[in-house]
């Protein structure tokens, strides 16, 4: 398999800690949004959204969309699963994932932020649209969580939400967010954190990774 | 069951055919968006968010996050399927779903658009920022649907994909977007409007539903 990610996107560190979680283990072939490559007629060819994360499988499958990647994964891989087998708990990881992945992420990511340089906006204007909209999902996520001791999201195990959640941590702190504010949130985080699927998979772990400017 | 939905809100329009598809009634609960009842402190205790849908079932329990909701009802009401059996037709189905429901509607609803206002924007340019988006979005689900003559998006049946598209052609049609371009998709949506379960989602059959402005 092939993964076409970018280091900072934070929907490709989604599919990477997926794919760690499930022992699996992919070519990493890195796409340079800032310099454009997603632009490519190659690589449009792959997504026509001209986004990361691509999944290209060994027969030449493709498969795009972050979630859509992890639920084949975890349709195809099932151990350990990515889901709790009650379709209640389903929903409300799904949920948890959603906002984050629909609600969240987009409205902050690259391309929107780019459209509001473009309409006109400083660095400044555009920093605090994104950290509005991470404390936004951030916060309805902590309002999400179950309120006893288990060490992820939703159960014993990491699930969809824990592996939407890191990222869109990482996100918050870039833009600025203090998410000591998110104490709830930042306890799974560190639960998390403590697998290496989660650890490998971090930005700065990756081989397009850059120093921090 | 108890559906809070606001007529024009594509992500309860979606929840409204999954509900028909599959043979549910749920009560309908208005929550009108543009006058803010989605801030009471009533519905924020059943939705963070303040978005809409929120499915409450008999017994209390309660949904949010439109897709969230579609696959519950998908699993614990498997017929009709609104996914394929194959893994890969599935992968596919939800990638087209989520760029709809990730990458296009999230970035042109209320919220972001009452954002652009608060930013300076006048509605010519907020109108337009939403059509661009739709534009976006719809382009990719185009170049996303198989060649072949099946009537819906992924196959002879509706699935999750058709239930995302046809509300946001909806929203696309509404801010101005020429959608004779997306001729592929139109024929999609032609078949899905056969289906009583779409025609009776529509807003303007809403109890909620308003004049045309």
């Amino acid at each position: 398999m092939k993964l076409h990610s970018y280091w900072r996107s934070s929907a490709s560190w989604r599919v990477r800690i997926a794919l760690g979680l499930k022992g699996l283990r992919a070519e990493y072939i890195p796409q340079h949004l800032r310099r454009g490559d997603q632009h490519s007629t190659e690589y449009l060819a792959l997504n026509p959204q001209g986004l990361v994360p691509t999944l290209e499988l060994d027969d030449g499958t493709v498969l795009t969309q972050s979630l859509a990647i992890i639920a084949w994964l975890d349709e195809t891989h099932p151990d350990p699963p990515l889901l709790s087998p009650d379709p209640l708990q389903r929903a409300r990881e799904r949920a948890f994932a959603h906002v984050i992945a629909c609600d969240t992420h987009p409205v902050q990511n690259l391309k929107v932020l780019r459209a509001l340089r473009r309409l006109g906006h400083d660095q400044e204007a555009v920093t605090a649209w994104a950290a509005d909209v991470n404390v936004q999902g951030l916060t309805a996520c902590e309002a999400m969580l179950p309120h006893n001791a288990d060490p992820f999201c939703f159960g014993a195990m990491p699930s969809i939400a824990d592996i939407c959640l890191v990222p869109q941590l990482g996100n918050a702190r870039r833009y600025g967010v203090d998410v000591q504010r998110f104490s709830r949130l930042l306890e799974k985080e560190s639960a998390c954190q403590l697998l290496p699927a989660f650890a490998d998979a971090a930005p700065e772990r990756q081989p397009d990774a850059e120093e921090p400017a």
